[in-house]
């Protein structure tokens, strides 16, 4: 039985982490300051506070600085919008990172429509989703930034072929989507209410599975041939795609660990730099 | 053999006209001030100074002032964008609608961000765009509000229904799409590069057609039952759907014209009084 080739989303990353090293280094020598993120923590969630030690140590190991700013849980809207208006006109801060959950009590879309576009570097803003939409100068979604990378880095032609997201969240399934159609694919959304969500992954030559259900998608559901990206995350090291079913009929596949996951902080940092070039004039 | 029942687009939208009057009356006595909508010509395009003259009617007739900016064709981005932002800061200004094309040399885009969200009762911002994919008290972009008004008029159960949209616009297709998914339809973005266009089509429990293509899309095309949406508008008022042989398997559809064209102006005018009652405190 044939077995997909694996989408190497570690290796992938790591080289893209060191040319945006490379970059930051210059930018550093150049103007004498270094790419800053700052990472902005609510509460103390110990998934939260893994996911945020995890992107300071990347972001040390490329050469960006990041300041942290930790806040209590009990955080209202206003103090939150007012600690990330505050970095939004800090010079010496290129990107924000809002580390979600906020919790119930905040406005999270308040809060991330206080972060200055041009420092949205984890992409989170309205001003995001339409440069993602439309096209324009602004950064993406990290995620769905980095499965682009994936996929072009695997030279999948995505020009005319069905492409079926999974999911619609504002932060991943929905500017995917937008992703994909600005690239020419025919882009279906599913989520909960679909009906017969199998026979729609069916037709696809491209699936994103992007809806935090372990093992949704199973490798009957994927088209011979097809690519499958896993962009879930569920405990265990469980993605939304029933991994060995579904390579035996993919073309290409994401592995869970090692696939999307690499690429959204990577992607995090090369736009961090991006930022900081073009705030230091780089 | 049967035939579809007409989506009677004349008929709403004069219902929509008519409480959009009493609503506007109402507003003007009660606050001494009548809504005020600013159209913005750019140059003297016959069918943009003919649309331009139509909407001012038919504010007329709902008892919504209008205030007309007629701009030269030779007008700079830079101007029009000055034009744009002196009337989102003019108080007495509730809804700004420009009018387009505005010509090759301007950047429409940056226009359309000239105008304040709060004002932008045509939905062409990237705030409203926002809006109408993650939800949100802004306005939606008329021709996709419209039509989702005349789906609930005819009781078209959205959820989990196959919609299929025709064109990837940004102010049709797209926002049309992300309306329908927020009504958990299951959602297909189709265009000039998507391959057999026709047999995706046929997965459609809803189409809306969207291209600016004269009878793209034909009766063979329609899934039997279907809900046909034609927003197409062609020369020769001929829309992006066969109507003769649609309307032999389609359940519903619009007619052209008489569909979707005055659904679009009815939005317009509800969302500028909407916008006035807002902002006069209504």
């Amino acid at each position: 039985m044939s077995q997909a080739r694996l989408m190497d989303g570690t290796a992938l990353a790591r080289r893209i982490v060191e040319r945006t090293a490379r970059r930051a280094a210059e930018l550093t020598g150049r103007t004498g300051t270094a790419p800053c993120l700052a990472t902005v923590l609510v509460g103390a969630d110990p998934a939260s506070v893994t996911y945020v030690r995890m992107k300071q140590n990347r972001c040390r190991t490329a050469g960006i600085v990041s300041r942290h700013v930790e806040l209590p849980a009990e955080t209202s809207t206003g103090e939150l919008v007012a600690a990330l208006r505050s970095l939004s006109q800090d010079p010496a801060v290129h990107g924000i990172l809002l580390q979600h959950p906020v919790g119930e009590h905040v406005d999270e879309r308040a809060a991330f429509e206080a972060i200055a576009p041009e420092k949205d570097v984890d992409g989170v803003t309205f001003a995001s989703f339409a440069t993602m939409s439309f096209g324009g100068p602004g950064f993406v979604s990290c995620t769905p930034g980095g499965i682009l990378r994936l996929l072009d880095a695997y030279d999948v032609d995505l020009a005319g072929k069905r492409a079926v997201v999974v999911g619609r969240s504002a932060i991943l399934g929905k500017p995917v989507g937008m992703l994909l159609l600005a690239r020419d694919a025919t882009v279906t959304y599913c989520h909960s209410r679909t009906r017969d969500l199998a026979s729609v992954v069916r037709e696809a030559d491209v699936v994103v599975a992007a809806v935090g259900r372990p093992r949704l998608i199973k490798g009957e559901d994927v088209k011979p041939g097809a690519v499958v990206i896993d962009a879930g995350y569920n405990p265990g090291n469980v993605g939304d795609v029933d991994f060995d079913s579904a390579a035996l009929r993919a073309s290409l596949i994401t592995p869970v660990p090692g696939g999307v996951g690499p690429m959204t902080i990577a992607t995090l940092l090369e736009q961090t730099v991006d930022a900081a070039a073009r705030q230091l004039g780089g």
